[in-house]
């Protein structure tokens, strides 16, 4: 049972702490744009500020790209030590036109904070603060030695975090790692998420002719490098939907047939979540694979953006000198984000018709994760969901990646407890991004059960 | 032989008169801009002053879309009458980037004029100008009784004229029309061209979910509208580059013997013009014809331009809620277009997958045309070009498209002569666009020498 006063603090701090959550989730913090002064440095100083008002040591520490904050409470050996990881950047807002409200002027309606960011992953690491800022303020002794890493490249693949890792292990080194940058299964449906996809993202560009030419004077005598893209973006998947790479599929593990059966066993209704996504039937994945197999199991090839050609409104004759792609896949267990990229730059380089130049450049690479889910932090995790939420969680897979996962298991050797408090209709990377303000709530008061579980 | 006092008129006023020119290009006219002042009123406007100063009635005509310009000298029933036809819009200027000097700030390097439209078709119209200029200047006797028609939509593909010269029948009824929108075969190699590909241009959207979607935790789920638009555009062609939509080939008419005789004993040099776009190898069209075959003879399938899902630098995770082709195709006799995009949108339709909707919109047709090689007026135009530069003309088909000529020959009974003056490498709808200023003055004695070879 959590401590009653930490409880009782978190419900009576609820207005005073939505307003610095509001302060944060208006700082512009989209790690792929620069700008000067940058707002990831204003984030990452808010946070280290915030943490510093609550008396634990925090620090900006810099990485190759944007700045990650680091802190710790002093070390003391009787208790566990936690390690939580949360992320302050946030995916582009575009396309601006379709949000109800401004994405970095939070805005409350209906029992949601409207932001970018609101759920993923300002509102959901907030959870965890309010969680420590309840124990601070009401002076009560943290049940477990506490160490933050907060960084600032999540969203376009943490491609710094390795190396910063690999330089700060001591400061990392912990007992168990949460991370809350997951989601329920369905409202009303806690989970805990034990295997997360990897992803490998590249961009490929096809060069034709040195500028734009005159499609009527040169049509049928020129590639034309979006026809040449659409051929080989086409050729990437089969009639049955899957990836035509060569060696693609050779490492997958197959699903097991108790989670089969578990993921049987989950409300599901394929019309009301097509519905939710404003599509009237499913498709593109692996005919051979249920949807759910498909979003949480089997490894997935889209393509996430074109440019080519005239943009503009109404027409133009041409054919244009390039085109460009950018290709992601989501991998799972045990497929190497690298081999695949070498399939891929094999497969381009083999569909580069004549005439045409192509590159291919890698924006990001994570590998997939399996997690243990027997131990005993996943078992507190468990417990501390049952007790804030009222019900069991769920065991799920999830199709998104969260690299810092893979990275935690494989250079430090542990396996995180992904307890999400998202819903799946908050939008995430979609215009009017939004979190629950309850599951804010029931969220902290998890994070501090979590805690309270794992000192036993 | 042309008047002496004209071709020395046109000699002795060149930079007065590339002065007016340069004004001429300066005005932005964009058809497919929405601008107030409109800078396509403000050409037509230009045009008819300058017309006016002539001693010419003109005037600027609405239509439904950018106004055109009509001028006509009083009509002597002993004068042969000539409807000379130009259009004053140029193509969108972008990518800017890539321009040595602004498009629409004129500028004169090494014996050429740089500017969006100092070729297409600014420049090549005031070739004609300038033998009127000569005419009315000198105070000689227009061999002619000239009409003009110079519209303001033929980069859009001229939707609007149609209903134009229904409603002008009257004004626009000649003996013999001219048009100099076309180019000569190579520096040197003086062309007249008597036939000219159609077009048929639409735009084809693919909608799936109802916003930007994550691509981690959807992906496998739902189609991909990039994904599936890639993979409808790949299907348009087939191995040997033959576009698949039923029935394209069904009208297309043969190349004859003569013609390909006539073309094999051109010089080209297909290494050189490869070279000239910027790529090392030719492509992309049917491998059973020559280049020179496929460029005037046959129809092709381009896209000009897809738009979908994240165009920003770096990456995105989504899946886009839509994407967006152009999709022209050069059509040749006796193909139709209407026929040819009732075929396109019965393709889209079966190819468009569960969990997409599709739709199409068409922004551009014109039909092929086939013009009379052997009438007098066109025997008064290879003489006017061989005596202006010396050359007899090649009598060449070209692969792009001027929609008025078709008008002309089924509404007005007028198979135009396509007199053009532009060079090959003056890159039309390109950056850099230019006109060399030997092929402005020498165009404008052949303007004049039509002119008196046509009162015979």
């Amino acid at each position: 049972m959590l401590d009653p006063a930490i409880r009782n603090h978190i419900d009576a701090r609820r207005s005073e702490q939505l307003e610095r959550l509001l302060e944060l989730l208006s700082i512009p913090s989209v790690a792929n744009v620069q700008a000067s002064p940058d707002p990831c440095e204003t984030c990452a100083a808010w946070l280290a500020d915030y943490l510093g008002n609550l008396g634990i040591e925090a620090r900006v520490a810099p990485t190759a790209g944007k700045p990650a904050v680091l802190a710790a409470t002093p070390h003391k050996a009787d208790k566990p030590t936690l390690l939580i990881y949360g992320h302050y950047d946030v995916q582009p807002p575009d396309p601006l036109e379709l949000w109800a409200s401004a994405p970095f002027t939070p805005e409350v309606r209906d029992g949601y904070i409207y932001a970018r960011g609101a759920n993923d992953n300002k509102g959901q690491l907030f959870a965890h603060l309010l969680a420590i800022e309840a124990y601070r303020a009401t002076g009560t002794d943290l049940p477990v030695n506490l160490k933050l890493l907060i960084e600032g490249e999540e969203e376009i693949g943490s491609p710094n975090l390795e190396p910063f890792i690999e330089s700060h292990r001591t400061e990392l080194t912990a007992d168990t790692a949460v991370i809350s940058d997951s989601e329920f299964y369905a409202d009303g449906v806690p989970a805990i998420t034990y295997s997360l996809r990897g992803l490998a993202y590249a961009e490929v560009t096809f060069t034709g002719p040195a500028a734009d030419v005159h499609s009527g004077l040169h049509g049928g005598a020129l590639t034309n490098p979006l026809n040449a893209l659409a051929a080989m973006l086409a050729a990437l998947h089969d009639a049955k939907g899957r990836v035509t790479l060569p060696g693609f599929y050779d490492n997958v593990r197959a699903i097991t047939d108790a989670e089969r059966e578990q993921w049987r066993l989950l409300p599901f209704d394929e019309r009301q979540y097509a519905a939710s996504l404003g599509v009237d039937a499913l498709g593109g994945g692996e005919t051979d694979y249920s949807v759910t197999e498909r979003r949480w199991a089997r490894p997935t090839l889209d393509c996430n953006g074109i440019v080519g050609g005239y943009a503009g409104e109404g027409s133009k004759t041409i054919i244009p000198s390039h085109a460009g792609a950018k290709i992601s896949m989501r991998l799972v267990s045990d497929q190497d984000p690298e081999n695949v990229i070498t399939a891929l730059r094999r497969f381009v380089s083999d569909r580069t018709p004549p005439g045409i130049r192509s590159r291919l450049d890698v924006h990001a690479t994570s590998r997939p994760v399996m997690l243990d889910t027997t131990s005993p932090a996943m078992r507190a995790g468990k417990a501390a969901l049952a007790e804030a939420f009222g019900k069991e969680p769920a065991m799920i897979r999830c199709g998104a990646s969260v690299p810092v996962t893979e990275l935690l298991q494989r250079m430090l050797g542990l396996d995180a407890v992904l307890m999400g408090f998202g819903l799946p209709d908050d939008n995430l990377h979609s215009p009017n991004e939004r979190f629950k303000l309850d599951q804010l709530y029931r969220g902290a008061a998890a994070a501090a059960a979590f805690m309270q579980n794992l000192a036993g």
